[in-house]
């Protein structure tokens, strides 16, 4: 199946994933103890067909490889690491054998989940390493043969990408459903909500995003809507058959009857989701009865809501109407925190940061200073720190591509990458990695020079942000900076001001580095407030400025206030339910 | 003469005025000692008669009534009051006598100077009484038949404003020439410096602004100079000759010699001086060498520059490039402090006028609050009161033009009336009193009603200014309040920036009540702050604020910085010679 196939698929009709192995395959007593179900692929192959022929006859299109576990890191914990291959390989022979006892084409989905072991700053795990362990794994699966690769149930913001990252660089053409599990508050147990996830995976190059596993059937709607409101791909739900309990023998009982499950995947269907399925204690008899009972409707329209914020894994913050971007972690003004960055002390970019996230800053600008003196691991693990302590959303103020891309590789969410040129070379560069890492984009209205009249910078930066488009980047998630240069050098602000409003009126945001208006100036305080609010009264959208100018903060309330621009943080104390 | 006749004569040719009287007659032993000696003009007219012959000789163009000390109060304090109406209707009479003497036509101007006590609150006098004092003494010296009035010698800028006020309340067709004495630093012993007494006079009925006494013809010459520049009258100068010695005999000796007091007269001449004479210590001679000197000189073209500023007796302000007055002396909002007024407790109110001093405002705003309890007496003493301690210039707000008229009679200097509605009844009682007090006015942009778009409101401004212009207020003293309308009530303040851009467009200078803006919200400091940045960008030249708001006052810097649109304000410690 190629992905414009699935595309076409997907707008015809509802489409039906299968039901659970792990728990079905422990109540038809074919697995023990400690044994991963995957080893069936290997030693009784004939049992995983069994169950995967009666998916088939109730009636799925997508039928899931038997691989959940099968990624070579948790295969190693439970002793059988040897079967890797095998057990993968087999997985996709099995599923193909069973999809033939269908009339209609059922498609084999690769299932890829969780190494089970937690990544930095969480866990102990690298990154790379993960990466490393899913794309072995992709490998395998599309190499036997997979029409897509699902992966799953998965509870880590950026394990899940680390693992879409893979998948995607094993095969750019290959159909990638994603899914993570929340629980009923919408939020994973790792803190991320359903939005922020939602918000990166929009982005990304892949072709449903789903939820899954962990709530029951009626828990679950309250998610599917949410979904269906911000999700700019086709989407997909899977509940559990309700919450287990324990029987007189030790086993898991499942209480959701396939008619109950189907009265709740009634109203996803209702509520606009593409793609429908069981998960734990969800069986043939479920899906039959699902499939039967939803038969071959067309997806509902969704009514969807623009979800355009700057998250990092457990906060987001909303782009419009007004960003505050904190500048105070800036290493390129400040000889001693450099040097510190450079012996990986970090701990006054920590306290910066809990600074203006105190000062009212949304978005944290990373700036590490003199970046030749800096490697790799700098960028890694400033962005792993900065994950690790409770803070705000990055803005990336990378000079080298190559260290902006390492610390977009780390970031959990979706980032501002600060800043781009408008050149070709820059801008390419930049749109690659929004494109593979997800996030917002500052672009500068400058090429090799700054152009001196309004008109002049309104047509770079317009004419880059049009090439931006071109090439699958929506003006939503871009920011022009129409740059502010010093006062004191006898620059006209007023140039800063018509260009502002000019790329306002062209539905363009701007963003600013409020803080140079005044540079070499006494009284900086006064001047940055002041233009601040002339800044703000001709349609800027953003500012990266210094939250400790208590001036300045005020001004920034007063603003919002008279051009009702009041923005919204939300981190995941404040999620709730209210839709 | 007519004083359309005097402004032909001022035109053609430098005028000249007579010597000294008192200390001629002192050196010709003609008075002894506490004698007044305008009681000669009673006693031994012959003698009067002589002295001024010998001036008309000397080719003066006017002669001054030996009536300098003949007002009732000083003839009184020297036992003299029965001779009051004889000394001064004598004095006409013998001058007139004197000026038959010559080929060309001498003016006879009455002579007045000082009560020789001083006023509230400086001194013990009420200023309705001296008022009175001085119209008596206009009203004799009117009737005998004087040519023109001079008020000279003054050094209380309040005592010569209640003269004027007197002379032009029995005459307003009379010439009438105003001089106050100053020390060498410009600074008269009250205080009020040569610019301020200019600023005020500038707007007066008067015909010329002098300056005489105290300085020898050399220091004189700086004062002279700032008098050409700042003078938008006929000029005139009158300086001693030389400091005097006591001679053996106990008598005064005035040693600059007629040919060394000539040179400093010429460059009072080549300064642009239209009228010069001596005062203390110069004689015939001087007068006689000074005439044949000068002779029939064309008076210079002087290179002058607008004063337009606020001032009370010792404190100016520039009215450009951007006035800043203090709102807090406001009973209107404040029950206590309005109580507080009512019982003729200024306590707080002094605190209040302090308090915004040290916070920056530039002038105070002063409005007593509901006025129909108040009385006449509460107008004038609050004006007393804020005089006595060294304060700002006031804004006065004030109702009820009666009331109104009882605070400008007694200001010492020149004030800002705030407001007038753009109705021609408020207009015209407004324009007269400018006329009559001096001053600047504030024009509400707004008739009965106030209009909704900036075009007519800036119509109902521009139709308000144009009308003040074509009735002798110049729209340099005119500043349209663009009406500021709370936020909170759903206004559009767009209306209010547009305006002032469009009256800024045509010269007229723009104030608002600032705090308007944020009436009923909370952090009305981040409010009134925001809007200020805005309405100085849109060209706002002044504005109504709240001093204790340290946001808006660091917008404030911000912006005169950014807009270069610092303002200056001039103590009577900061004034210096340097012109
Ligand atoms: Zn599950
Ligand atoms: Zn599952
Ligand atoms: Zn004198």
């Amino acid at each position: 199946m190629t992905r414009s196939e699935f595309h076409v698929l997907i707008s015809e009709r509802v489409l039906f994933l299968d039901g659970a192995y792990g728990t079905e395959f422990f109540k038809r007593g074919y697995i023990k103890g400690k044994e991963p179900i995957e080893i069936l692929n290997v030693k009784a192959p004939e049992k995983v067909l069994e169950l995967q022929s009666e998916y088939v006859k109730a009636g799925v299109d997508f039928l899931l490889t038997n691989t959940f576990s099968g990624n070579r890191h948790k295969l190693k914990k439970l002793g059988y690491e040897n079967y890797f291959e095998q057990i993968n390989s087999e997985a996709v022979r099995i599923a193909k054998e069973a999809a033939k006892h269908s009339e209609k084409k059922v498609y084999i989905l690769g299932d890829m989940s969780s190494v089970g072991e937690m990544i930095q700053p969480i866990g102990d795990l690298d990154s790379k390493y993960v990466y490393n362990i899913f794309k072995e794994q992709a490998k395998v699966l599309i190499e036997s043969g997979v029409d897509g690769i699902i992966i799953e149930t998965m509870s880590d913001l950026k394990e899940l990408k680390l693992a879409y990252l893979a998948v995607r660089d094993v095969s750019e053409d290959i159909p990638l459903f994603v899914s993570m599990t929340f629980e009923e508050n919408s939020v994973a147990v790792t803190g991320t909500s359903l939005e922020v996830y939602v918000s990166l995976f929009n982005d990304l190059d892949v072709d449903a995003i789903g939820i899954n596993c962990t709530l029951t059937p009626d828990k679950m709607v309250p998610l599917v809507k949410k979904l269906s409101i911000f999700s700019k791909k086709p989407i997909f739900a899977e509940p559990n058959a309700g919450k287990p309990t324990l029987s007189a023998d030790g086993r898991l009982i499942y209480k959701t009857t396939p008619e109950e499950f189907t009265v709740y995947i009634e109203d996803y269907v209702e509520l606009g989701a593409n793609i429908v399925g069981g998960c734990c204690g969800t069986g043939p008899d479920h899906i039959r009865y699902m499939t039967k009972l939803i038969g071959e409707r067309k997806p509902k329209a969704r009514k969807t809501e623009e979800l355009n914020v700057i998250t990092n894994r457990t906060y987001m913050v909303e782009v419009s109407p007004f960003l505050v971007i904190g500048e105070r972690i800036n290493a390129a003004a400040k000889k001693k925190l450099h040097a510190q960055i450079r012996e990986f002390n970090f701990e006054n970019v920590l306290k910066l940061a809990k600074d203006q996230e105190k000062e009212g800053a949304q978005v944290l600008d990373v700036n590490l200073g003199l970046e030749s003196v800096l490697s790799d691991e700098h960028f890694r693990r400033i962005i792993v720190e900065l994950d690790r302590i409770v803070s705000l959303p990055l803005s990336l103020d990378i000079q080298f591509n190559e260290y902006l891309e390492v610390a977009l590789f780390e970031y959990p969410g979706r980032a501002i990458i600060n800043s781009a040129k408008a050149i070709k070379e820059d801008l390419d560069a930049k749109i690659r990695m929004l494109k593979r890492y997800g996030g917002i984009l500052i672009i500068l209205a400058m090429g090799k020079e700054i152009p001196n009249s309004p008109e002049e910078r309104y047509k770079t930066a317009k004419d880059a942000v049009e090439y931006a488009e071109k090439n699958g980047i929506d003006r939503s998630r871009i920011f022009v900076d129409p740059l502010v240069l010093p006062l004191g050098a006898n620059q006209d602000y007023n140039v800063t001001l018509e260009t502002i409003k000019l790329l306002n009126k062209e539905g363009i945001k701007t963003s600013i580095g409020l803080s140079n208006f005044s540079f070499g100036m006494p009284n900086r305080e006064q001047l940055n407030a002041s233009f601040l609010a002339l800044a703000m009264h001709y349609g800027l959208s953003g500012a990266i400025l210094n939250t400790s100018e208590v001036t300045t903060v005020n001004i920034l309330s007063g603003m919002k206030k008279i051009l009702k621009k009041e923005s919204t943080n939300v981190s995941v104390e404040d999620v709730d339910n209210d839709l």
